[in-house]
C-alpha cells in the first residue's frame, strides 16, 4: 500500500490550512479588508450546504424547529442577563449610526441570540403544558476578537453558528436536553468521522449565563485543541432576565427553564483539518459536493479521443442516474495529469479514468483518494464498486482520524510530565484531580496550559480506570476525577 | 358553488395581513423592540424554505452559483461607486465600535452587495476565457427606512435577500444576461401565481450605480402596487470603481462588465395576499408546508374512536409513502370544528375529515381549501384524488389571481382619469407618452403618482395595441410608448 504522506499537514498545519482553502476554492480569507470575514466560494459552499443538511436532520428528526431571528439586539436586552453581557461585553459590534443619524438605542449584532429568543419566548408559551419547545437558527454572528483570526477557525463574522434554543418547565428537563445535545452532537461528527472528548468546563470557563457548559473538543493536526462545540444548561437566569414564566400543573407561576447549544464553521474547518494529507482536502463521500470526478485519458487518434468522452458521459450517467455526484472533466487545455492533482487537491473521493484500454475492454479504473490505490472493473459492476469505495474510505478516513486522536489523548500522574508531552507532542493530557476548584485553578497556573474540564458524570468508569490510587498533584489528596489540559486555539 | 369571502380581504388589507402572520404563526412582528424586524417562526421558515427551494432551483439550473459573502462593508469600499453611495447613504446602518474600542474604519451592514463581490472577483478572474460567472447569495440585507415598516414589505432588516451578480466580458453578453434574469423571475413568479407587469424604470428612479432597471410589479390586495423584484444592468460603474480587468481575446485590456438582480421577503408577502381570502392563508400546494392535514371525528363510542385514529393514522401513511407533505390533528382538548378553522387560517389546502362513516365505507372526505368544496372518495383511490385536488386548487388560484390583477391593469388617454381610476379603484394606470424624460417627469408631477416606468422592447405589439392614434398628456406629440402610473408601497 502506498504510504499518503502527512508531513506538511501535521508539520507547517497553518500554512497546510490556508493553502487547502485557497487552492481547493473553499473559502476566501485575507483579501477581503475586514480581519476576519471571509467568502464562501461555490465550492466551499456546496460542502457546507451538505455538512448542514447533515445538522438539520439530526435537529428536525429530535422535534428542534428551525427559526430565524433578528441579527440586531438593542442595548438594553443584552443587558438584561448580568453575567451575559460581562461575558460578552468586550466581543460586541455596536451599531450607533442609521444614515447619518445617531440611534437612540445602540444596536449589538448579536453574539449569540439567547436574550432575542428568550423575550419572544415569554410571549407565546403561558403554561407547562406548551413545554418542551425547541427551537434552532442557523446563521451569522459576530465576535469582535482581540486574539489573532483565523480562517472558519476563530473569526469576527461566524457565518455557520447552528444555535439551538430549548425551553422546558423543570430544572430536570432542562438537563435531560442537555444529555439529548450531546447525543444529537454525538451523532453529528461520529457521522463526520470527528474524534472528540466531552468535558464539563471548569466554573471559571463556563457560557456567560450558564449554570455549567459542556465542550466536545477535538485534537488538530498540529495538536492544538479546538472546542468543536459547547452545551449550556442556562437555569432560570435567563428566563427570570425577561419573565418568561409559565403556569406549572399545579398552579403555581414558575420561570421557564432553558438549555441552549451550539456549533459553528470550526466543525468544517475541522472535517478538512482531520482527514487531509499533503495532496490536500480528502472529503467523505458523503459530505463531498462532487463524489466521482471523470477524466477521458485522450488518444492520439481523435476519432478514438470522441469515443473516450462519449464513453464518459455514459459512465456519468450510470452513477447519476443512480444518485451519485458526479462531474466529468472535458477541459482540452490541460493534461490529465493536472487534473489529477487539481481534483485531488479538492478532495473528491474518486476519480475515475477512461481511456482507450477501458473502451476496448468495457472497463473504467477507479482511484480512490485517501489511498490512491487504483482498480480496474468491468463498466457492468461500475455503480457497486464505487458504493463499496465510498464506504471504504469513510470507513478508512474514521479509522485513520480516530487513531492519531487516541495517540495524542495521554494520562501522566504529574503537572510537568504533563507540561513536557504537551510542549513536545501537542495533544490533550489527562492528570488526577481532587475535584477541589483552587487545585484546578492552581494546575492551570502552574502549568501555563488550558484546563478543558474534567469528563462528564456517564463517563465514571473511563474515570476510575485511570485515577485509582493516583492523587492531586496540587494538594496530595485522592483524586475524584481527571481534569484534561491543552494548548488551545 | 360556495362564495368565498374577500371583503377585509380587500377593504382592510392591512389588518388581514398582519393578522394572518400572527395567527397562521408565520413571523412574529411588532413584539420585537427594533422597528422593522422580526421573527420567522417554524410555520413561517418552512413555507419560506420551500419558496427559497423553488428559487434555488431556478438559479442553480441556469449555471448560477451560490456563496456567502460578509455582512459588513468598509466605509472606503461602499465609498468607491460615487452614484451608488449617494443613493444607499442615508439608509445605511454603521457599525462604529467593537467593544468598548471605537473602530479605525467604519462598518455598513451591507444594503447589497455589488461593492463586495466585484473587489474578489477582481483578483478571481483575468481573462474573458474565465467568464461569463454568475452569483448568488441569500441572505439578510439592512436599510434604514424612513418610511413606515411593514412586515415582509418594508423591514429593516431584510431577512430573505436573494441577489445575483453575473459579470461579462461585453455590454452585450452582460444585456442577454439582464433577458436571462427577466425569464428566471417569470418562471419564479409564474410558478407561485403571482401576476406581474415587467417595466423599465425610469431614470430618475434607476437603482443606484445602474445603466438601468428592469422591475416586475404586482399588485395588492387594497390596489397599492409593490415591486416584487428588479434587474440591474451594471455596465462597468462597479467593476471600474473596484478595477475588476479581464483580457480580452484581442489581447487588450478591459473592465468587466456585470449586471445584479434581487428578490425578497416580499416575494412571500405577495404569495400570502394575493392567494389569500377572508379565512386567512390559502397555500399553493407546492410549497405549503403541511399539504394535507387529517382530522378524526370523534365517535360517542371510544372504541370506535380509537379506530378512527388508527384509520387517519392508515391514511396519513399512504399519503406520506407517496411524499406528500401530511399531518394528522389528534388533538383532544379542541373541537373538529376548532381544528378547521385553525387549519383553514394556515392555509393548509386540503383537509381530510375521517369519522365513523369514512370508517366504515372505507372513504374519506376531502375539503379544498381555496373554495371549500367537499368530495368523498374511497380509500384506494385517495392518492389520486389528492393529487387531482393540488392541480386543480393550483389553477384556480392562480386564474384567480390573475383575473384580480387584469381587474386593476387599465390604459387611459388622460391623466385626470388615471388619478380617478387610482383614487377610487386603485391598481396600475397605462398612459400613452411620447418618451421624453421631462414629460416623463411633469406627469408624475401632475398626478401625483409614482411612476413605474415603461414596459420593456420586448412588448412591442403591446405597446402598439394600446398607443395608436394616442398623444402624450403633456406635449401633445404622438406617444411612443406607455408609461405605468400607480400608487405603490
Amino acid at each position: 500500500m502506498k504510504k499518503i504522506k502527512r508531513e506538511r499537514w501535521s508539520k507547517e498545519f497553518s500554512k497546510w490550512f490556508d493553502e487547502v482553502l485557497e487552492k481547493a476554492e473553499l473559502y476566501d480569507y485575507g483579501r477581503y479588508p475586514i480581519k476576519g470575514m471571509g467568502i464562501w466560494r461555490p465550492y466551499g459552499f456546496k460542502l457546507r450546504k451538505l455538512v448542514l443538511e447533515l445538522i438539520r436532520r439530526e435537529h428536525d428528526t429530535t422535534g428542534h424547529e428551525e427559526v430565524l431571528l433578528p441579527l440586531l439586539i438593542p442595548e438594553h436586552y443584552l443587558r438584561k442577563e448580568s453575567e451575559h453581557i460581562r461575558g460578552f461585553e468586550a466581543q460586541v459590534y455596536w451599531v450607533t449610526h442609521g444614515g447619518v443619524e445617531e440611534l437612540d438605542v445602540k444596536l449589538a449584532l448579536r453574539p449569540t441570540s439567547e436574550t432575542i429568543i428568550t423575550p419572544m419566548v415569554a410571549y407565546w408559551y403561558q403554561s407547562y403544558k406548551q413545554l418542551p419547545r425547541k427551537f434552532y437558527q442557523i446563521g451569522s454572528i459576530f465576535r469582535y476578537e482581540t486574539k489573532a483570526t483565523r480562517p472558519m477557525i476563530r473569526l469576527r463574522e461566524v457565518t455557520t453558528f447552528k444555535e439551538a434554543h430549548t425551553f422546558h418547565d423543570s430544572f430536570e428537563d432542562a438537563e435531560r436536553q442537555v444529555k439529548e445535545a450531546i447525543g444529537i452532537y454525538r451523532r453529528i461528527f461520529d457521522a463526520l468521522g470527528i474524534p472528540y472528548v466531552i468535558s464539563q468546563r471548569p466554573e471559571w470557563d463556563k457560557f456567560a449565563g450558564a449554570l455549567y457548559t459542556i465542550a466536545f473538543d477535538t485534537i488538530m493536526p498540529d495538536g492544538k485543541v479546538l472546542q468543536i462545540g459547547t452545551v449550556h444548561h442556562l437555569g432560570q437566569n435567563f428566563t427570570k432576565a425577561f419573565e418568561a414564566r409559565i403556569q406549572q400543573e399545579d398552579g403555581t407561576i414558575d420561570y421557564m427553564w432553558s438549555t441552549s447549544y451550539g456549533i459553528s464553521d470550526r466543525i468544517i474547518a475541522t472535517l478538512i483539518s482531520v482527514h487531509g494529507d499533503d495532496r490536500g482536502l480528502v472529503l467523505l463521500p458523503k459530505i463531498a459536493p462532487i463524489q466521482v470526478v471523470i477524466i477521458p485519458i485522450p488518444s492520439k487518434d481523435e476519432e478514438k479521443t470522441k469515443k473516450i468522452i462519449d464513453y464518459a458521459r455514459k459512465v456519468r450517467k450510470v452513477l447519476e442516474d443512480n444518485g451519485i455526484r458526479v462531474y466529468v472533466d472535458e477541459r482540452e487545455e490541460v493534461t490529465p495529469g493536472y487534473k489529477y492533482y487539481d481534483w485531488e487537491m479538492r478532495g473528491v473521493p474518486v476519480r475515475i479514468e477512461v481511456g482507450e484500454r477501458e473502451l476496448s475492454e468495457e472497463k473504467v479504473t477507479l482511484v480512490r483518494r485517501d489511498l490512491l490505490i487504483r482498480t480496474t472493473v468491468n463498466f457492468n459492476e461500475l455503480v457497486e464498486k464505487v458504493r463499496e469505495l465510498f464506504n471504504e474510505i469513510e470507513k478508512y478516513l474514521k479509522s485513520r482520524a480516530r487513531e492519531f486522536f487516541n495517540s495524542k489523548l495521554r494520562f501522566t500522574k504529574t503537572l510537568e510530565e504533563a507540561i513536557d508531552i504537551i510542549n513536545t507532542q501537542g495533544g490533550i493530557v489527562e492528570v488526577p484531580w481532587c475535584g477541589n476548584l483552587d487545585c484546578g485553578l492552581e494546575i492551570e497556573a502552574r502549568t501555563g496550559l488550558r484546563v478543558l474540564g474534567r469528563p462528564i458524570k456517564d463517563e465514571e468508569k473511563y474515570i476510575k480506570e485511570r485515577i485509582s490510587g493516583h492523587k492531586c498533584p496540587v494538594c496530595g489528596k485522592p483524586a475524584k476525577t481527571i481534569l484534561r489540559l491543552a494548548k488551545t486555539y
